[in-house]
């Protein structure tokens, strides 16, 4: 939808199979991800509510109050001025709300009570929040070998991103804050949580 | 995918708000098909094993090997020369197989033994064939504005359609056979089946 040409280091899928295809890759592996969450032997590992839980979690994360609501939100603000709180919106739905509801869903395979769960959401949706302010970063600072996206597109696009809002060096501060709150959140879970907590470290770190 | 400008009388979606909008349309009601599978409300009308076993036969019926995927061997197989049987493949992804996942979802959901699952599917497939040679029909014998798209478009654009392969009278027998296919198959049925053998003709006389 940004229409670039490269993603990950690789010719976009509308470049090389043409826009039609692109699209039905994109359908094709939406309900292919369904077919798979209920999967037969997914269903032997799960109990049936457990799993409908989750996919109306996972559903309801990429649909139109989730990824695809905030990518709608997105193009409607390209090339206009909007509030801080809008791109808040933006990435929360955007980005936010599939990363929170991939923790949310190992919340309720692992059968954690409410206190958990809820501390859970609190740290996905906290190094959602990490990811998007970072990405914003990279985009002005990283370079299009690195990211293996067009460094800089952003910009070019007059984009609200939040070093636009807040210049560098105070976006790298609230990343850093973001990080925090996701550690934060997971103060009470002992050292079986050390793989998030590397999670929440490495969304800080990386280069692309 | 068509790019047609009209559909049901109407503009289409991406004619009005753009390209990108409509796509996102498609993938926000696609994801918004299975939040509402999982809705607390129907979560407490059927067994979470019962509501898994649909949700992963609407997920199959929509994806690479269901709609998603007959579509791709439609586009692939446009301004080409195919043989029928890659046409009827091309129908029973493209259309039967939704038709039929939303017969057996209602099979599941009334709690129906194999052999009358096997029986409902095979309705479901009858009348997903008998649909599409219809709208093939339709598309040579209707007018622009009953159809609500544009008739004609089919030929206009050299598409495989059932009068192509056996002319206007063949085609006409063929969708009376997959009429009383669909019918054979709920032999065994009694009268609270009706609702489905009207729909099976409905089908067959329906005008757009």
């Amino acid at each position: 939808m940004d229409d670039d040409d490269l993603r990950r280091g690789k010719p976009t899928n509308h470049v090389v199979f043409g826009e039609a295809e692109a699209i039905l890759a994109g359908d094709g592996l939406l309900s292919f991800a369904f077919e798979l969450m209920t999967h037969p032997d997914i269903r032997r590992a799960a109990s049936g509510e457990d799993l409908v839980r989750i996919i109306h979690l996972v559903a309801r994360a990429i649909g139109p109050t989730g990824m695809v609501g905030g990518q709608s939100l997105d193009l409607a603000a390209e090339g206009r001025e909007i509030p801080y709180e809008q791109l808040r919106l933006i990435h929360r739905c955007k980005t936010g709300a599939l990363i929170t509801a991939s923790v949310q869903a190992g919340a309720v395979f692992a059968g954690t009570d409410q206190e958990r769960f809820a501390a859970l959401s609190k740290y996905g949706e906290s190094i959602g929040l990490a990811f998007q302010i970072v990405d914003d970063l990279l985009d002005v600072e990283g370079s299009t070998e690195d990211l293996g996206k067009t460094a800089g597109a952003d910009v070019e696009r007059k984009k609200a991103t939040y070093p636009a809002f807040f210049g560098v060096e105070r976006t790298r501060s609230m990343a850093r804050d973001a990080v925090a709150a996701a550690l934060a959140a997971l103060a009470d879970f002992d050292e079986r949580a050390e793989p998030l907590r590397a999670l929440a470290r490495y969304i800080y770190d990386r280069k692309k």
